[in-house]
């Protein structure tokens, strides 16, 4: 089911929504229409049912060249405070959505990886690359600091402080290996493998259980600045609340019956 | 010295406690009631002075599978809130209790080492695996979310913020070599070495300095959420404490007569 | 350019400062009056405007053997509370500035790099060793607790929660292989290329953009506390405030003139 997204590409199947970005000639910029689009589309999906696990794929061997030098970066070079301020918010907004989304999102990048695009593929849950992957953050390289949507804060707890540091300071590119090495990537395969491994790991997230994937994924949120002492307190109060779900009693009528869970979400 | 207890066993020599489950036949899972009596035992080692170090350690060949299906989940599943909150409490009780104790603890994990026994290693301050040992945070798989005892805090910490997040949304085992590549394991030695391997660890933390390594303790749950000011003040009040130490004046002088210090706690 | 310093090197050209310790004969150990012209150093470098990167490098095969063991601890044990409180203060005040200086620093580290020196290190925003550097987080082998300067809020945060534990529990040497694979050390190379490396290193720093790299920095330290939201909510004041700057207009430019950006910093 193709859904009837304008400055991106959406098709829903059996649960897993598949994105991507749509100008493979220029390898996939973000303009102001598609964050604002993406933005919109993840704040709705707390709302809708039939979206369990979502795929943010590439498209024409790339991921995404980050925002758009003639649309984005020139139109700002000449916008007041105020409206910079709007552009920012926008798009760390499109973060936070994806953040609160409640559904798992899987980044599967191929080839550019860069600018707005690396942050995307860092604010997924989970992301595969292919050995020609490259991810820079590469806001220094236009003039700009590291601390991009939320960059400075994320990057650090994926793949530690000092290798962040590196990355947001010379806005190199980080190799599939590096990428790998350090827990950026949680798998490379090659690139004709990307969609369907993608696939099957959402397939195996959408499978869920998604009442439990969504608090998961509310907790790794939540949990982010509390003290330890708090974190176990939210999560006894969290999991608790999993407990009564029917899930868990199907898991466990399962278990009893020697079969394999069929879990429904509530 | 064996020490009475009723549902984990507990031996106490020159200064080290080492504590096994005891069910081998089942993997040693967890009960209501060693979940209680453990938290029980870690909240009082402040008040007691002969052990300085603690070896959380393996029983026929596996560390421990984590809530018994039947024991625990089993009367889970028909459970007011009241007393799902209740349970899910203690378990995070028992974590916060290791982590309050003021002594290290190693968790010496071969074979099973999942559900709450992954998180009996996590909420360890050293950990050491043999090439058999499956660690899995397998919580989805019974229906519910991967934030439990605060996995969603310290996981993510421990080996970065995109592979807790795979390990907590399947459930997946982590190999002992993954987990050695990303940090969770300190060392991986063989299972007939596994032993001596914890006890030599523990030798050497419980060698001393002690009030040191309680103040080590101390902060580093302490720093857990403080700002970077925050942390280097209050680890300028933590030194300056050890400074007044006996310890440190003996190191100081077993420096100057070119003779190895031998702390002795105060 | 040679600058007027009694207790440490510092020489500055175009644009980077290269500091070192400048005892070599006794590994360059740190004293009461090195570690308070350091802090003071630090300290003036937001007002000043010649200083684009930091080098703090080693002398004669070694960066620094930390706080001296017959200047510094030997005092120490003799101290009041008020006093050795004092003390503390001033070598966390010393990371402090370091923290906040606005200045990427570069350590470059040979030989040994132990206690503070190991410190000074872990504070630096990018780390270069050689196969023979061992940098060690001792103070536990005095006596005192591994709590030392912020160690404990960032070591974790460098190399993971696990790692850091072990280092500051044992007080072992982390060798440069390890504290490579750990992410450390962003760069191993031989000694004979140390000073190029940092040097080449720093240049890149230097040649900006000055304005976004004290952003990142700022920024780095700004969010170690803050939930994810107030994050990018800080990124988003943070990068537009960036975006007035001339150098993201003259990085603009160049772009649109296929040339390569010449940053001024303003």
């Amino acid at each position: 089911m193709t859904i009837d997204t304008t400055h991106f590409r959406c098709q829903i199947e059996d649960g897993i929504a598949t994105l991507r970005l749509d100008r493979p000639d220029r390898k996939n910029p973000l303009t102001f229409d598609s964050y604002a689009e993406l933005r919109d589309w993840f704040r709705a999906l707390p709302y809708r049912d039939d979206v369990k696990a979502v795929v943010f794929g590439s498209n024409g061997g790339n991921f995404c060249s980050g925002g758009d030098v003639h649309d984005i970066i020139g139109p700002l070079t000449k916008m007041t405070m105020k409206e910079l301020l709007a552009f920012t918010r926008m798009t760390g907004d499109l973060v936070k959505a994806m953040i609160h989304c409640g559904v798992p999102v899987i980044a599967a990048a191929d080839g550019v990886c860069v600018g707005a695009g690396a942050i995307v593929a860092m604010a997924s849950d989970l992301r595969i690359a292919t050995p020609d992957t490259k991810a820079a953050f590469l806001f220094t390289r236009v003039g700009l600091a590291g601390c991009d949507m939320g960059a400075c804060a994320m990057l650090p707890r994926i793949i530690g402080q000092g290798r962040a540091a590196e990355l947001l300071y010379t806005g190199r590119a980080m190799s599939a290996d590096e990428g790998s090495a350090w827990g950026f990537w949680n798998k490379v395969v090659d690139a004709d493998a990307l969609e369907a491994e993608a696939q099957a790991m959402a397939r195996r997230i959408a499978d869920g259980p998604n009442f439990g994937h969504m608090m998961t994924k509310t907790m790794l949120n939540q949990e982010w600045s509390m003290s330890l002492d708090q974190a176990i307190e939210a999560e006894a109060q969290a999991q608790a609340i999993c407990m009564q779900t029917e899930d868990f009693t199907r898991a466990y009528n399962a278990f009893v019956a020697k079969e394999k869970p069929v879990f429904q979400g509530d």
